[in-house]
């Protein structure tokens, strides 16, 4: 009789577009013994995602539709389903912005009278290699205190400087509003992990987001699990402005409570005229300042994608031009 | 070896909550020694279908939302992708009236570039049993002149008397602008159908449109398959005022060229209750004015929906109370 291998579990805290990559490479090993979770962020309150929160009143479905689509069976562009998931309208009175995704959720909630369900049902239908899992299923606003004082509220809001606030400041403290208890499958998630995935991504908007709902910190800093922090490649304008490596650290462990056991690093150039057009945007390539000695494993290695990253359907930044490599990252987390 | 029983060829002409009906009724036996079609009508162009008409440049969805739905695998209630497929948005700027399966086949047209392939991709997934064929592929305006003299065009416009015209009025002419060819596909169902239903359903906006489509008038005359007119329980103001069971032949006969071989009429009395509030819309049972032989095989029979008839998701009509009943008569129809 052939011994049965222990599937290794591992959870990606995350949404967005980063936490897309990390799934799609991940994905891929999902029959061949790891078991994947993936715990969204409930912050999002911009786009598409926002006008179905203001008008319908459900959480916010815009990092589950992501999630959920990073984990449908098959590559890209083979699954039309998938497609399909991810389309935005591009006119329409009203329609115009909207992701068939995020109007499927909402109609599912509707139906189901629950989110969870909803979630559970699109992912039957998408055929998911893993769980998508909600932070917290209350309805909060995401709220920072910056450094000169000013507080901004609502995760859009915090992610449009210099419009509403000033991007140089560094955020001091962000909280959601009410204070929201995590949902118990995410809190089992992380218990049960041998790995917890955090970033790349936008930190105070995708990422920590789901650190501070209550219980998650606390599950965190005591888990077995292994932490690992995928360092963002550039930093951005009014998040995490004038970041080097090591402040990615430092907030991330100053949230948690705890630092990552293993930190992943690009180490590979970027082309001079792709950083140009970043700086046009105030945003610059991360520079490794970790000493030779940072007290974590450090993995510095070329995780860039080797193509040019067309803008994905759903993505509204102005430039999207380097990205991880999903492939390079999930080969990484696997030999740790 | 068991000898393997030819399967009878069934073509459901129409759209709309008659035709959603019918299919669904005979859905039921489609695994068993039937073969379903449901062509429809591309004339619609009201309500959600009628705003995507508008504001993308497809085909009308709204009939092929519903003969979809109608064929889609499972009872009603017990198939979830059906109800969504069906769900209508009540809330939401401009996504309110709209349907789901509407807003998918607009998806699905604009990814994949066609129509049909957005209907059979929808009907994979929805696991439809039989057939659904677009009767054409051009956009076309349906048009009718009245016995007055009054042209009226647009599907939605016929439909609403007495805003636009007057109701009393029957209509002379039904034509599509410009003319369009019936898809090849739609002429192959009915040459290899052993029947062709046509009704129960709004005559002169979702019957006729289909026929009324290039070639599909000879195409039925020169059918080797058994004509079928499933009779409307009620008239309809401002289509089928004044209608008796004979005036449904004779129209029906007027645009095919040839008459029904069958006809399927409900003889059981409906509520008196029911009868006064169709009143109140100048609508009427329709009185069973057949001479005792009229050339055509006469099916009288108990065709009632005995339960109250809820109203569909999709269905945008004030009062809907009386319904043909799906089961009784995909039995009828089957037994011929």
């Amino acid at each position: 009789m052939p011994i049965k291998k222990k599937k290794k579990n591992i959870v990606v805290l995350g949404g967005g577009t980063g936490t897309y990559t990390v799934l799609t490479g991940l994905k891929e090993y999902a029959d061949d013994g790891i078991s994947l979770s993936a715990i969204v962020s409930m912050a999002d309150s911009g786009g598409s995602t926002g006008r179905l929160r203001d008008e319908f009143g459900y959480l916010p479905v815009g990092d589950v539709r992501m999630a959920l689509a990073a984990l449908a069976e098959g590559e890209n562009g083979d699954n039309l389903l998938r497609e399909l998931f991810l389309y935005r309208f591009d006119k329409g009175t009203g329609l115009k912005g909207h992701n068939v995704g995020n109007l499927l959720l909402v109609a599912l909630t509707d139906i189901l009278g629950s989110e969870t369900k909803a979630i559970q049902f699109a992912g039957e239908v998408l055929r998911i290699r893993g769980k998508v899992i909600p932070v917290t299923t209350r309805n909060v606003t995401l709220s920072a205190k910056y450094a000169d004082g000013s507080i901004v509220k609502g995760e859009t809001n915090i992610d449009e400087p210099p419009r509403i606030h000033d991007g140089t400041q560094r955020i001091r403290r962000l909280w959601l509003d009410p204070e929201a208890p995590a949902t118990p499958e995410a809190l089992s998630a992380i218990r049960a992990a041998d790995m917890v995935v955090l970033g790349p991504g936008d930190l105070y908007t995708s990422i920590l987001p789901n650190v501070i709902a209550g219980g998650v910190a606390k599950a965190l800093s005591k888990a077995h699990a292994k932490l690992v922090l995928i360092v963002n490649l550039m930093s951005k304008y009014g998040q995490t402005h004038g970041f080097n490596a090591s402040d990615f650290i430092t907030e991330t462990a100053k949230y948690i409570g705890r630092a990552p056991d293993v930190i992943l690093l690009n180490n590979k150039p970027l082309p001079p005229s792709i950083i140009k057009k970043y700086r046009t945007e105030q945003e610059f390539p991360i520079v490794d300042d970790l000493p030779p000695s940072a007290g974590m494993r450090v993995i510095r290695r070329d995780f860039l994608r080797p193509d040019e990253v067309k803008k994905a359907s759903g993505d509204v930044r102005k430039i999207s031009l380097v990205r991880h490599d999903p492939k390079k990252l999930a080969r990484a987390l696997l030999s740790l």
